[in-house]
């Protein structure tokens, strides 16, 4: 019996750390467990060039608790208005991604794209100097179940055929629609994948009736929403099989209780506290334990082409209850017993 | 251009009013535009039997203000432990209809019925003594959005076939699978309808986009979940098309504002406020404003052998907004514009 799992300091490739007393409240949980986290860009104002992704990087660094050692990995969002200028001068300054949010689509995203290839040349550029593009791939105009699939069949073959070399990751996979796609989906000319998808912890896990199905829960709504068991399955298959298009992103999206719990309640789970004990759970409840390490600490860096983290972190099977929430946050399974528990004392490498 | 409408005095064949504090606050909303509602019996403790019944009715008439006639038809709550008997007593006490709720399937149902044939004897009596069984037609076990399906075409055949005299409305009909089944349902031996449906007002507006494609919104969460547009086309057809097994049962369900929105928010839709100038505007918008009669005031009373109420109430074409609430409790399309306003001047008819 394992009781105890030792993993490579892991990435999160897809989170939302907010700014302000929210990011000072939430960023600890992300920070502590992983080496890494993709931070969106989509704070209130968003982060649109290479200045705001250098001051928003200063705000995180500063926002992190002394003893922890954890690299913001910064992107802009693409606006109708960025150009292959605000690419370049971005990637200049260390930005590793851009986010695309069709307009409307989720939490702060009016200032979204409506006409995505009217943003062709921003992506060119992106693909010359290497930046990925992360897209997060719903169709507004679609029936809420059917807006990813409609995204993948109308705007991602464009996206991939148009602008030859642009990497792509399409954000927390929900559906099997989208799942074959990233599977299906053509490497580049020097033979590598082109596209990737995140995985997030609760599409691994929820299905629309964990949302509305019983009493309304307003804790598991998110954008993508969670849709039916065979697209919960396929995703959950993906992130499994050790295909190292799939990798980890959480997604983990910090609302306040009032915020969620609201006649017009926000989207998004806030998983990160969680997030490595819930994994443990769900890939040993599959047999797939040893392929966790890969899922969370390597497949990510290997597409953004970022050096693998030195280090370990530790985790123990040990019940814990997860707190009601987190400083009026409420987080994924909170008051509900897990397994498996990320302790302190694993080896964060080098210093420096 | 129609600016004032004169309807015969509506029955609401779907109601939930409560008991108590919630019961005074609520019922002056149906008791002043209905002359009958068919009251469900899902109270904290339900209804089960005359006595029930008979108590309840009594809480509610001293609950209706003064200068409201309003006459609350009766219903018991079929439960595991319903007889023959059960029913025979509850139809002596003037109760005409019995609710059955699958077990877990919506508000103050675990006390449901697991396995529905059990209950063939009080089913028999019913069809016996003329009492109509009304069915929440969803079965608990399948996915959120085929439920109802899942009812139709696994239960509710064998009820029809089983039980040869049972008449059965199908209550808060959703799907375009359900109300193609009510259309196709077998006459009885005397050529009249067995199987009719009501339609609440918000099933024939709200689809799942409503509920969890933009914001979440918990006061449209309701059960039987708002599903696809092609199924909300589908039941706005049935209504609008004067097939007089389709007919209006508003299924009103309030519940305190902190109950919808929370952690584990109720389903439920308080129209009972909304209802007439609501349906005014969808059956105008349809061309369909001379059906609009018989949908509220006719062939629920028909179905249910009941004599047409006589007298009649009046809407006028005036702008109002909806308030944000009544007592804490939030109505359908609160804070908004409606364009028909129900206005007191009916004539009641014949007192007494």
């Amino acid at each position: 019996v394992t009781d105890e799992l030792t993993l490579r300091r892991p990435d999160d490739l897809h989170l939302h750390l907010r700014d302000g007393d929210l990011l000072r409240a939430v960023v600890r949980h992300s920070s502590g467990p992983f080496a890494r986290g993709l931070v969106m860009p989509n704070t209130v104002p968003p982060v649109l060039t290479a200045t705001d992704a250098e001051a928003y990087r200063k705000e995180i660094r500063d926002a992190v608790p002394a003893g922890h050692r954890f690299e913001p990995l910064m992107t802009i969002k693409v606006v109708p208005s960025t150009t292959a200028e605000t690419v370049r001068q971005a990637r200049a300054a260390g930005v590793v991604a851009a986010k695309l949010y069709p307009e409307g689509v989720t939490t702060n995203s009016a200032d979204g794209v409506r006409d995505v290839m009217a943003l062709a040349l921003a992506f060119a550029a992106m693909a010359e100097v290497g930046m990925v593009l992360c897209v997060h791939g719903e169709s507004p105009e679609a029936f809420c179940l059917d807006r990813e699939a409609r995204f993948v069949d109308h705007t991602l073959p464009r996206l991939v055929d148009e602008v030859p070399d642009l990497r792509i990751v399409l954000e927390h996979v929900s559906s099997a629609t989208a799942v074959d796609w990233v599977r299906s989906a053509p490497t580049g000319l020097d033979g590598r994948h082109r596209v990737a998808a995140t995985v997030t912890v609760h599409h691994l896990l929820l299905t629309l009736d964990d949302v509305v199905g019983g009493m309304l829960a307003p804790h598991h709504f998110c954008k993508p929403l969670a849709k039916r068991p065979e697209d919960r399955d396929a995703v959950l298959a993906a992130a499994l099989s050790g295909d190292p298009r799939f990798f980890l992103g959480t997604d983990s999206a910090p609302h306040r209780r009032r915020d969620k719990e609201s006649a017009e309640g926000c989207a998004g789970v806030f998983t990160a506290p969680v997030a490595l004990p819930v994994l443990a759970e769900v890939f040993e409840d599959h047999g797939a334990l040893p392929r966790l390490d890969a899922f969370t600490g390597s497949h990510g860096a290997a597409f953004y082409g970022l050096a693998p983290n030195e280090g370990t972190v530790r985790l123990v099977k040990e019940p814990w209850v997860v707190p009601a929430d987190h400083g009026g946050v409420v987080p994924f399974r909170a008051g509900t017993t897990l397994r498996w528990q990320f302790v302190d004392g694993g080896d964060q490498g080098p210093t420096g």
